[in-house]
């Protein structure tokens, strides 16, 4: 089994030598007194229930996996139903939640913190408390202040889970096409009728209520995207007392048998004239449920962090111990059978990768979520808009670049273990198949591509682009003081260049042909991601640079090894990406479909 | 369940129109008679095999995997037994054996592509009679006269399998550390006492017999790699006519639980005084063993052929039906809900990578399959040693080029799925499992790099890998008389310039510091691997420029198509690699191992 203790110094550096949270929160109201040593033992006390609660649990559920005991009813994983009730007994699902329905108020980036954590444990646990915050977040948003009362505190508390059903057989990616039915029933309610598949934790025995927000159409709405409207329809309908009353008419039909995330119920739903109630305006469904998916966009990114941190703490204490040749230069462990297989460059360019993917993804959705909280609380207006562009230009690089790199993370980290890495006993093989998910749902990482390059780059003429490009700009300058900065310095330079001349060349060709936008997509966000990861890996090496010689400076020297590392070794592959987005479309084109 | 044709049309251009193997077998005494229908009839005869059979059972292998049921005895999954019975029946594990022995005789370039349709079948399955064809062929080489009568026919009929038994649970690499022991028991045999782990196919209940061959240490071997020993140790010890007789105390103490290859017996077998006979030399039985795992890296290449292949006919057949979306130029299916999504640009991106590696692998391997019948079969001498030079240095690059661009294809086209291709039902994520381990066994892919830079390339100056520049350079002065091939000759040439001289700069490095080898041979070994793609694909551009308007012109315009994408698109990945190889091996070295 794989181990795991919480990445708290870590994660510390992020939150206070690289972010300055306690400070940057003081400007907002709701969190102004929110210190420090709070966060800290946040994260130590959710960093105990990671460890000691969910990890143990994570290898069980994808062995067991859920079982489908007919007639709608699932049975979690041995030791799953147990967990979620410590987890709530702990107040653990409020952290972030309006202390109106019972939250605790805290900002999204401690709670994003401990949604790594709880990633690194068991990510297809985590996804039953994480799609409820999706679903509260939803209705916090857009519900009625009955539905409100009726639904939020339930959720906060987590007495009751959340889920989106979204998907239908026939469409994922192309929601215009959804056929599910939602007709008036004449007191208020609607009758839902269609099949639902891929709702992750759509049933399960875990919680009392499940509350299902589902998308479906109108009669008479108008087609495509702009007919559909959002729905809650809640397993129990909530009598007057506000508990689960009567069985409404939506049941899970049967589970998926998956290549990973196991532990979670991802379930056919099937609505069967379910009682349902609108959230939102008519035909504005779609718009209600982006709240949810951006958030759940934001959460696949961690859910990628998370995988990616265990992975590699796994393989850097098995290249420590595994005892295999000798180091090229000569024996390092003259008294051993064999050298630890951590001499090895090619092992060290494996882990190393690992760590620079893991730490860059750390420092760059940290600094996210801080941005989600001044979009939210910050109360000078004109912060808050530019923190909300900030997310919304970035939240696709979150998505794809992190869980790209993590896939590429868990296999080098399951590499390390040679052929013991593809035994299911050790546990790396399965980071990398639950890992693999986090590419494909909540949008696949080409749609995301598309979303970056077409939807937040083009349409605004670079211009959200060109305020991160601003940060870039704003940190040379203030470090020219530091010639060690160098280094770091004139490649950082380099690669925004490069972007901007990227972005002004496709923006060029796309305006002659549409298809240019969808060839370059995946290779621009890969370029993109990389310039944002330099920006951080750029500011870690400063704060390393700064600390060499102090008491931890065995900390400051692997973050600045790790730096040059990232430098050298993992940003020359936008010399790639760059040459495949310029190829651009005709090489994908020229071929007639049938000829494929 | 995926589908799977097998690929005649692409292995006849391969076989007849690329290397004209009728007419190169000719030049060869034991297949000079060998003519391409004789050829074509075994392929199809071949394919109806894996697709009628084995096919599937691919999905009945994953989902049931082995079973131990105690006492040395395994199940294999329903169907396995039959399948073999039918094998063995057909005649086909004598296809490439030596007629003294009740072989057939045919090329290996044939057998290779009999391999890869069984293993797009079923890799898995496969794994059983492909390694009873290693050590058909270790022994065939190492055996005395006696050990070659009882055992090869047995070996050629199908009626006994084999086992290579090298890996220890301390040792993989390092077969230097292997602790295994032989004692002489007086008569000519030993008694083998030891546990090995990972043994694919180690036991079975598919053939009535199972020939293991075990490493072993004798008593004062020296230590290291040079004291190691090879025995044969049957299962069943041979009577005097040659039947299994008495139970031998080898054997499978349990099976391992695996990612992939579910259907393939992973076992650790227990030697406990078993009997078994010197194979070859004392002390000599690594050089011996390694006929055995030359044999398996070229069929390592096949496995993830094969699974490339099969993945990438139902990605294509996926795009063409799945109906998402509209063109972003506008509908191409107005008759229809949305498009098919092979219309989009970054669909098409991933099915051009999948072709592109996919058939670029077949050219490479059934052209080293031709160079290997050279080596054993030609009547020259000086040519038989400049193919046996050319499968050395090349064979690395089999192994690990094709597996790692396969583990790439596997993804690329479980993701064409969306998520159906994350559902075990649609057979597209048993793909990626499956291609998983062929990354790590049969030496790790960077054991691959580290063989191809240190031992093939830098050892002889580059001598070998200068044999290869002169087929690039005649093939380029060759094609001068065709205009449109100067956008294959041009980058073609500049690829041949840079391994020239990155192979000229970490050679120099390498002299100063040892660690060089090991930093750049990874990204090294890529770099080499396009340049022959490039030359393969090359040349199948300008047979398909030769055939545009002919009766087959929509085949020979895709693999233009291909051609043109595999330039565009995918070689520019060498602008990466050669920065990594180029940064050295300081940003690899600097961090000390305890501070990761």
């Amino acid at each position: 089994m794989a181990n795991y203790s919480a990445p708290l110094r870590d994660m510390q550096f992020v939150l206070h030598e690289l972010l300055g949270v306690e400070e940057i929160l003081k400007s907002m109201p709701p969190h102004a007194d929110m210190d420090g040593d709070t966060i800290n033992a946040i994260l130590e006390e959710g960093g105990k229930f990671c460890t000691d609660v969910l990890l143990p649990l994570n290898q069980v559920g994808d062995q067991e996996g859920c079982t489908y005991e007919g007639d709608g009813v699932v049975k979690t994983p041995t030791g799953f139903k147990e967990a979620y009730a410590q987890y709530v007994e702990a107040g653990w699902p409020a952290l972030a939640c309006d202390p109106e329905y019972g939250g605790q108020g805290l900002p999204i980036v401690v709670n994003n913190a401990i949604y790594e954590m709880l990633n690194s444990s068991n990510q297809a646990w985590t996804m039953y408390p994480g799609l409820s915050h999706g679903a509260y977040e939803c209705l916090h948003e857009h519900g009625t202040p009955e539905q409100k009362k009726t639904y939020l505190a339930k959720l906060v508390s987590g007495e009751w889970t959340g889920t989106m059903c979204l998907t239908e057989s026939h469409c994922g990616t192309d929601l215009g096409m959804l056929r599910s039915k939602a007709e008036p029933n004449g007191d208020g309610s609607y009758a839902i009728s269609g099949t639902k598949i891929f709702i992750s934790s759509g049933e399960h025995d875990m919680a009392e209520n499940i509350v299902h927000l589902v998308l479906a159409r109108l009669p008479d709405a108008p087609g495509g995207t702009k007919g559909i409207s959002l729905f809650i329809v809640p397993k129990f309908l909530p009598t007057e007392a506000g508990e689960p009353g009567e069985r409404n008419t939506v049941k899970c039909g049967s589970l998926e048998h998956k290549m990973g995330i196991h532990g979670n119920a991802t379930c056919v739903i099937n609505l069967d004239g379910a009682r349902g109630w609108l959230v939102g305006q008519e035909n504005r469904g779609l718009q209600a449920m982006f709240v949810m998916m951006n958030a759940a966009r934001l959460g696949v990114g961690m859910q990628s962090l998370g995988l990616a941190e265990i992975a590699c703490q796994n393989s850097i204490s098995y290249a420590k111990d595994r005892l295999q040749m000798r180091a090229l230069s000569g024996p390092k462990a003259p008294d051993k059978a064999a050298d630890p297989i951590i001499v090895h460059p090619d092992v060290r360019r494996m882990l190393l990768t690992q760590k620079a993917y893991t730490e860059g993804a750390r420092a760059f959705s940290y600094w996210i979520a801080l941005e989600i909280d001044k979009a939210l609380s910050h109360p000078d207006e004109a912060v808050r808009k530019d923190a909300a562009d900030m997310v919304a230009l970035l939240t696709p690089i979150i998505k794809a670049f992190i869980t790209d790199n993590t896939f590429e993370s868990t296999n080098l980290g399951m590499q390390v273990f040679g052929g013991h890495g593809f035994i299911a006993e050790w546990g790396m093989e399965q980071f990398v198949r639950d890992a693999r998910i986090n590419m494909i749902y909540e949008g696949t990482n080409t749609i995301q591509s598309l979303d970056l390059l077409g939807r937040k780059v083009l349409t605004d003429m670079g211009a959200k682009l060109m305020s991160f490009g601003q940060l870039i700009q704003a940190f040379a300058a203030g470090n020219q003081d530091k010639p060690e900065m160098a280094e770091f310095l004139a490649p950082l330079a380099d690669i925004g260049d490069k972007v901007n001349k990227l972005t002004g060349e496709i923006g060029q060709k796309a305006m002659k042909n549409p298809e240019e936008v969808g060839a370059a997509a995946v290779p621009y966000l890969r370029v993109v991601g990389h310039m944002v990861y330099s920006y951080f890996w750029a500011r870690m090496a400063r704060i390393a640079l700064d600390h060499q010689d102090g008491a931890d400076a065995g900390f400051y020297k692997a973050k600045l090894a790790t730096a040059r590392f990232y430098f050298a070794k993992l940003l020359p592959e936008t010399a790639y990406q760059i040459r495949a987005a310029r190829a651009g479309a005709d090489s994908l084109m020229a071929l007639d479909a049938e000829l494929f």
